[in-house]
């Protein structure tokens, strides 16, 4: 029963991998990742070509891939996203052919649909036993949540387990049980914990995004979402981060409990959960060191899988449907509320979908934050450069000088009303880009892109945009 | 997202349950269960007909079937085994269709094929939220690992949770997740887990089963797989937890500690586990209040599917292939070791298969305890009434008056050396059965039974064995 395999070349010879077939992984190690270019070295050393990656994500720590897409190892991506230097290489041309882009609940059910069909999963795992029992949490890299692997493992076809802490004896508590797994390959390191928190999450305090947070919270509070039991996802970007805090302060002094938060698990919403303030934590994919810790230590801090999570084909809909509200960001928004976070107004791919348009469509009240403009770029647009996430499915967007509220979706004119009965700024999404323009000036019109390269899916599998080369780069 | 319906009846109707298709429960609860009889009302209210019925397996608790079966609403069974009225209904020809009778990993490797195919699977948790996350740790109806259930929900086409305790909250730690759930349905109560520790678990200490057990003990002790690291299941049957109280002893004297105990876990792996005699408990069905309290606190106590602990399909093969030794019970002997464990020797269908054939064929050592004989019985007879474990897969068997070895396998020659030079009391499978005879005489032959009522398949899917009416009855 023993599933070890002393090296990656061999796992991948013994799943019988071939040219033009389909690889996963999961991104959880974000900036931190050490698996995926060694798995690409095998990989290349089989003299296999042509094959399909379709990871979770692709961040900064997947960097390394450019020289095996350059030599023909790597041909196709099916990915939330791209790390800024991948996102230059596929809008150059450098990967051979068209991408996809699905977000976290898109992937899960084109896995189960078969739009996506994985040959060989590989399961970076802080632990695992010989058998292949594993987790993220234990070992000297815990991660922290696996939960896009989670859902790989079930519709792989091979499945690999990549460690640097070999137990030799039975590890638990088990993420992924043996009966998921081929085999177990032992390497020097899968990556370093301490680039998971890089980009994104970090907190910050300038007082503009302070004054976005504030009305944003303030929003929230006035929609009558943030009651007792809301369920929530607060986000990891710089205003979101803080945007938590005042609700912990809001619900703390009001005596308020939340059901549950969910999403990428950060500090701040440990810290609630201890204090009482949420009763359940839901992680796909821990964003710093204290979610990984209260992962292995709190019992109401669940892992749970991509699918579980966002996939609108999990049975009577996935976690996100359960939200009150969710706090989102944006590259842009456009003045139907549509929203890119994919590109930027360059038309440069700098992230991916994530979970942005399954929340959004998930939850009660969608707030996008962002500042109204960012150097000379203004953030509300005619048009979104790549159509992200529906404008039926954001209610309100919250910038540094007010709240527009999408009253184009029917729900959404009494909120308006309840907001601007409380004081609060809001205006006519058409002012805001006004004002944005007072900075910035019109945005001139982009310079058309060249060839398709990717291709922006829709959660039920339809497409919603296209990415375009882009000449600049 | 709310999944409550209040109503079995609603939520059956809401399936799309028609005459003729499968529908599946957990016998987790044992003689405790409440469950199966209110399914079963709830689809006779309906007018629904000649449904199979796939548990996992069929005791005392759900000897209420009875009138189901009779009225035609379940007319086929497959099952790990029967409860003894229920057999008597099997085998006086009141089930209308043959049943089929499979080991705990038959089951799962008989859903993967597709053999079994659940069209309704109904899953009785002690606690579940409003959304179907649920276990069967929580509440007031706590009775344990839910690990055949694990397995029905990945393959049945609608799920049905059935809870006496509904969380209003997000329930945590979650065993079956939302994803994998239709309808919540709330009930008065799903059974009393006092009822669980009914039959095969009670201890008992008569020096019959004390010389049994002893033999047992020196007997793995001296075949040198009771080492550093080992993993074993000692069972629950009476003489079956005497061992475990001797290797317990053994191991602590030593100073050894096992790798994991598995199958359903009872008070002594527990305390074993707390004595660091023990790394990892891995649970399918818990046995009693003890183990039921220690799989929520301890996270070395793991729940694990029907699948993971014994399907032969399962990927590398399953927990039970780890396994350095099994301690098993047996209705019947015969000389060429095949066992029996779901006929007695008048041909009543008196208990299951249960995992007897996956640890049997999965463990390095598999010992067969039973006493000489039973009142008039003898264990060991010529030929088994019903094959349950195919004698290659038995190593030892132990009775009082001594300790027989299959020599038929080849490794095991060396184990009756070790075994006889130990000073043990080896003795020829064929002695054993004069001296049984020596009390009971030689059994008369069987009155050839009636119609075939029943199949027992192998784990890998061809049939064992059959069983026939039993006029007696």
């Amino acid at each position: 029963m023993d599933k070890v395999v002393n090296s990656l070349r061999e796992a991948i010879r013994l799943c019988g991998l071939e040219d033009g077939m389909t690889i996963s992984f999961h991104h959880c190690l974000r900036g931190g990742d050490a698996v995926s270019v060694q798995i690409a070295e095998a990989i290349r050393s089989l003299g296999i070509r042509d094959l399909t990656v379709a990871p979770s994500s692709l961040t900064s720590g997947n960097d390394g891939l450019e020289d095996y897409i350059r030599d023909g190892t790597f041909t196709r991506f099916q990915t939330s996203g791209f790390s800024p230097a991948l996102g230059r290489l596929l809008q150059s041309g450098g990967i051979r052919q068209v991408c996809e882009l699905r977000t976290h609940g898109g992937r899960p059910a084109a896995l189960k649909r078969g739009d996506i069909r994985i040959d060989v999963a590989f399961v970076a795992a802080s632990t695992a036993d010989r058998n292949g029992n594993c987790n993220g949490i234990g070992g000297h890299s815990a991660f922290g949540a696996m939960g896009y692997s989670l859902t790989d493992v079930r519709y792989a076809r091979k499945v690999i387990v990549i460690t640097d802490e070999l137990s030799p004896y039975a590890v638990a508590p088990v993420s992924i049980g043996q009966e998921q797994v081929d085999y177990v390959v032992p390497v020097e390191t899968i990556g370093d914990p301490a680039g998971i928190a890089t980009g994104a999450m970090r907190p910050d305090r300038s007082p503009l995004n302070r004054r976005i947070a504030e009305l944003t919270a303030k929003a929230i509070i006035c929609s009558g979402h943030l009651r007792e039991g809301a369920a929530m996802q607060t986000g990891s970007g710089k205003i979101s981060l803080s945007v938590a805090g005042q609700i912990e302060r809001y619900m703390m002094d009001r005596q308020i409990s939340g059901d549950f938060a969910m999403g990428g698990i950060t500090a701040i919403l440990v810290r609630m959960r201890k204090e009482g303030l949420l009763r359940t934590l839901y992680d796909t994919q821990s964003f710093d060191q204290t979610a990984i810790r209260s992962l292995a230590e709190d019992p109401a801090h669940c892992e749970v899988s991509a699918e579980a999570y966002a996939s609108p084909l999990a049975k009577g809909g996935p976690i996100v449907d359960g939200l009150d509200f969710v706090i989102l960001g944006a590259t842009e928004i456009d003045v139907d509320f549509n929203v890119n976070v994919i590109t930027n107004s360059n038309n440069q791919v700098i992230s991916g979908a994530g979970g942005h348009g399954d929340t959004a469509e998930g939850a009660k009240m969608t707030v996008i934050t962002a500042p109204l403009f960012r150097g000379k770029y203004p953030v509300i647009v005619d048009r979104v450069t790549t159509l992200t996430t529906p404008g039926r499915f954001v209610d309100v967007f919250v910038c540094q000088e007010g709240i527009a509220v999408n009253t184009a979706v029917q729900k959404n004119r009494e909120l308006a009303d309840r907001l601007r009965d409380a004081g609060l700024p809001v205006l006519d999404i058409h002012d805001l880009q006004r004002r944005a323009e007072r900075y910035t000036g019109k945005l001139p019109p982009l310079k058309p892109g060249g060839r398709t390269v990717g291709l922006v899916y829709w959660r039920d599998g339809t497409v919603l945009d296209e990415i375009k080369m882009n000449d600049e780069l």
